[in-house]
Order: structure tokens, then sequence, then C-alpha cells
């Protein structure tokens, strides 16, 4: 039996205000834009809020079923409130009450939510005094704690919305490709693929030709978003190096890409690491096409599988004061 | 001695109309944009005019003491008028008088424009029926003469204008790539670079991580070009992979470069194969102490050199009639 909201408060002698963030999934690895390039949804997104506690540190209240950890260290969502936590000496405590319901392990930026959801609420709480480049930055702690790595494919694009460049990440470099309206079909078939398994599957070694391929598809790529042109989007979304390698962990997934273009998807590919598989359209009823496709392939194969129907989220996080409970 | 336009007239029996072209130099290959990226010049210019004639096939008269081939197949411009011609039953035959002011091995597209300016000169005599693709595709043929490869990296920028993104070659696909203001020095030391050795020092592999950089450094630059953002432009401007091998064909590359951005450049590199160098500014002036910079290099190691501060064409070739001579 979860806690409510009036038992959390007392539980956690709660005294000051609370903000609720409500982050996004997202995409990341962009099909050529591997590592460089994501971009948000409109949902699923999770639910977190974080209040200014007496108690020092940061507390971990789950508000869901996924039996996360409640150390703040080992915890995605707190270790990016304790990296924030340590450039605001003025801070005693925040206290989070996380309700996940971006699926940890989907692909679609789970963990990331929890970081960059945790930071902006903590934020808002802060009157803003932080920069979204310093959000990502405090977030990025969070991404450590999940995979191992600090990276901000997923960070970078929750915390800002729309499509983002992830130029550099020494010195962080994080630039807004705007894009037109672009709907998304994503569907996640009930696999596990684990991030570091499909990141040790790539060579480590490329051949210039095929690199230079890529390059060339993602300068289309981010042409095609800013210029707006959808055709051009559509030939870009081409991955010579790295879907060849990983699409093999997931079942269907070729099957699902015909498919999808076939009921007139400009274009997509494996999102994130994996395994969850995501499409772009031009418009809605396209986009929802896509998905009875992806459902077609995952019934027949008989794998279990969630989609979803949505569009590239523009704002970013959405956050939200709350009530002193 | 050379032949007037009235020798050339009688020799070569021209009855028809002409039209002369002034293709640009252009930079291809530019930075992290190997093989995929380039731009026009507005200066220097070569011009050729080229004439309908009653004698069949393609017949060519240098108007330089270049002394280069004047036979078609083995002329650059003449490869790229027989590849049209092929497309041209109702053409009888075409003359070419050229004159080269864009020095060939210089690196700033000399092949290229012998191409390109060749086509869209017989292009203009028949009334535009061939599009900008096409003519790309014709004057290929050229620098398959020039080079052995049928690339399009100077070609592209050199009869679209401006900065072109060459996405694919099979099938093309040119996309221009619309860009600010921008000033281009570019120093030509007299060192031979073939580009056959230049292409050969390329490692066949590279590592995904430098790949990587790359294509976050390409998207990052396009991006910059297309939202006219000179600082993005300028930290994009950067190139791991092909750069680090090939500069050491060409003495002073790295002290031009150093020099160049303290005078103010926002970067740059390679032009082409090399050796010439070129350098990206904001503004004219600052594009001209860019010169200064790269000719206080050139003359202490003692080699000779020719510099240009001009500014990207955004026309392409530009074209006019000429009356029967």
């Amino acid at each position: 039996m979860l806690p409510n909201n009036q038992q959390v408060t007392t539980m956690m002698n709660i005294t000051g205000a609370g903000a609720v963030a409500y982050p996004s999934a997202t995409v990341a690895n962009v099909v050529c834009g591997f590592d460089i390039l994501g971009f948000a949804l409109n949902e699923p997104c999770d639910e977190l809020a974080v209040y200014l506690s007496d108690e020092p540190g940061v507390h971990i209240i789950n508000n869901d079923d996924y039996d996360l950890p409640t150390e703040a260290e080992k915890n995605v969502s707190g270790a990016a409130l304790l990296a924030l936590l340590d450039e605001t000496p003025d801070v005693k405590g925040l206290t989070l009450v996380s309700k996940k319901i971006i699926k940890p392990g989907s692909g679609i930026g789970s963990s990331a939510a929890s970081a960059a959801g945790a930071v902006v609420a903590a934020n808002h709480l802060l009157d803003n005094r932080f920069s979204k480049d310093d959000l990502v930055r405090f977030a990025m702690f969070g991404e450590k704690v999940a995979s191992g790595v600090k990276h901000a494919d997923n960070i970078a694009p929750c915390i800002f919305g729309g499509v983002t460049l992830i130029r550099s990440i020494h010195p962080l470099d994080i630039v807004s490709i705007e894009a037109p309206p672009l709907h998304v079909t994503v569907v996640h078939p009930q696999i596990e693929v684990r991030t570091a398994d499909a990141r040790q599957i790539l060579r480590q070694n490329v051949l210039l030709r095929d690199a230079i391929r890529q390059w060339g598809n993602i300068a289309g790529l981010v042409a095609g978003f800013i210029k707006g042109d959808y055709d051009l989007i559509g030939r870009s979304l081409e991955d010579v190096i790295i879907e060849p390698v990983r699409s093999i962990l997931i079942p269907g997934f070729d099957e699902v890409k015909k498919l999808s273009k076939e009921a007139g998807a400009l274009g997509g590919g494996i999102s994130g690491s994996g395994p969850s598989i995501f499409m772009l359209s031009k418009d809605a009823e396209t986009a929802k096409q896509v998905s009875l496709a992806m459902e077609q392939v995952y019934t027949r194969i008989g794998i279990d599988f969630h989609t979803h129907v949505t569009s590239i989220n523009t704002e970013g996080v959405r956050v939200r004061s709350v009530e002193k409970l």
C-alpha cells in the first residue's frame, strides 16, 4: 500500500513549498544522430514532486510499484538532486515523491526523466536560479547512476524540449534544433536490452566510408528539421553504422521498419539503445496507422508490447507549484 | 601567342550563338564536412565561352597559358560537355574557349569550375533545359577526368552557389544550406599536394568515438549556418579525423590556423585536399587581417603564396549570352 500525500508529509517532516514536474519520455540516438541527437515526446510523462524539507539531504519516497532504490546516492533522481544541493548551500534538504510512469528499461529515457524532472522541480522551488545547461549538468549525475555513463542524450531533450543536438559533452554544448510538427509512434516490445550490452556490441572502429555517409545523413537531417523539409528528413533517416549491429538485439525490427514506412512513416529506428522502436510521421493519422503496423508485427511474433502515439514535445519539462501539504 | 576571339571564330567555324560563364572557385571538404560540404567563393572565377558549332563533337580552345589538353575526352570541360551532348541529340557540336584564372592544383576547385562553367554556359545556350542536378551530373564526368573520382564536392557548390550539402552521391542528393554573410580568406602556398596522395594517406578505419565527435560537429555547423549563429559555426569548425592526417602535407598549417583565429577568424581548415587553407570570418575587415596573418607565416617559412580575400558566392555560376562573333 503506497502512502498518500498527507502520509508522506507527515513521514518526511515536509515544511516547505513544493513543485511537481512532469518530465517526458525522450528518444535519443535518433538514427544517424547516435550519441548526439534526441527529442522529447509529449507522453508518457513521470510525475515528480519535490519539497523543501528541514531534514538535511535528499529523501526519496517512491509512489509507484517499481521498487526503485530510495537511498539518494543510488537513486537516479536522488543523485541528480544531490548534485544540485552541492551548489545550493542555502537549502537544507529536499524530499522527492516519485511516481514513475515511463517504464524503466524501455529505451525512451526513463532514467533521464527521473533525473531531469527532479532537478527541474527543485529549480522551480528555487526561483529558477539555475540555467537549463546547469540542470543538464546536475541530471547527468543521475544518468551515471543508471548506466555508468554521464551522457546527456535523453536529458538534454527532456529539459530543453523539442529536438536537441548535443554537439559536445566536454564542454557541454547543447543546441536546440527547430523542427516542423512531427508525430511519433513508439513500440516497446517487452524484452530486455541492457544499455551496457547494446553498447558493448558496437565496434570501436568504423569504416571511414560509412562514417562519411553517416555525417552526410546527420547534416541532411538537421537541415531537414530546421527547414521543415519532411522529404529531406525522411531521406536522411538512415543509419549505416549503429542500427545494423544493434537491431539484431530487437526481434521484429526490420519488419517493423518496413511496415511502418509502408504505412506512411518518414522513417525511424531504435530509440536509445532499444528495445523500443520509434517512427516519425507528418500527421497524427499516419502515426496511428504506423502503430497498427507495429502491433501487427509483435502480435504475430508473440511478444508483448506497448505502443505510444504522440508528438514531439516542444516545451520541455512542465512544472507547477504545489501548496505546502 | 593566344588567339583572339575573331581568330577563334574563323578557326572553329563557329556559326551559332554563344554564352560566357564565370564559374567560381569553391571550397570543398569544409572541416568536419569531409566529402559532403562545400561552398562557392565570389572570386577567383574562370571565363568559359561556349558556342554552338556546325562541327560535330566538342572542340576546345585554351585561351590561357596552362597548356591543358584540348582533346575533349581528356579535358575536364570537354568530358562534361560530352556528357551533356549525349543527352542533346539536336545539338551538333560545341566549341569551348577556356580561360583559366583559378590555378589548377590549388585545392579551390579549379577542375570543378572548368566542368561546371562549361555545362552552365552550354545549358544557357539551350534555354536552360537541364536542371542544376542534371548539370552537376554532367560536370562530374569532368571531375572523373581530373581526379579519377566522380565527386560533386566542388561542382555542387559551384553550380548551386552558397553552402551546399551533398547528402548522397548515389542517388545524387544536393541540399542548399542557407548561411549568414561570411567572408573567406584563402591562402594558396605554392606547393603541390596531389589529390590522390591526400586521399591515400587517409586511414580507411576511424574510431567510432572520433566519428561521433565529427558528426556532432557537422550537425552543429549545419545548424549554425541555417540559424545564422556565428558562434556555433565557430565552435563546430573542428575536424578530428581528416585534418590531423592531411595537414602534415601542408607546411605552416598549424601556425596559419592559430594566427588566423587570433586575428579573429571563426575557424577554417584545409580547402579540398589542399594545399590551400581557408578561414571564415564574420566581416571583411577580419578577413583582411586573417590574410595578413597567413602572409606572415609563409613569408617567414619562405614559401611563395597567393591569398584571396573574398566572400561566399550565393548565386552560383554567373552566365550571359554573347553575340555571335
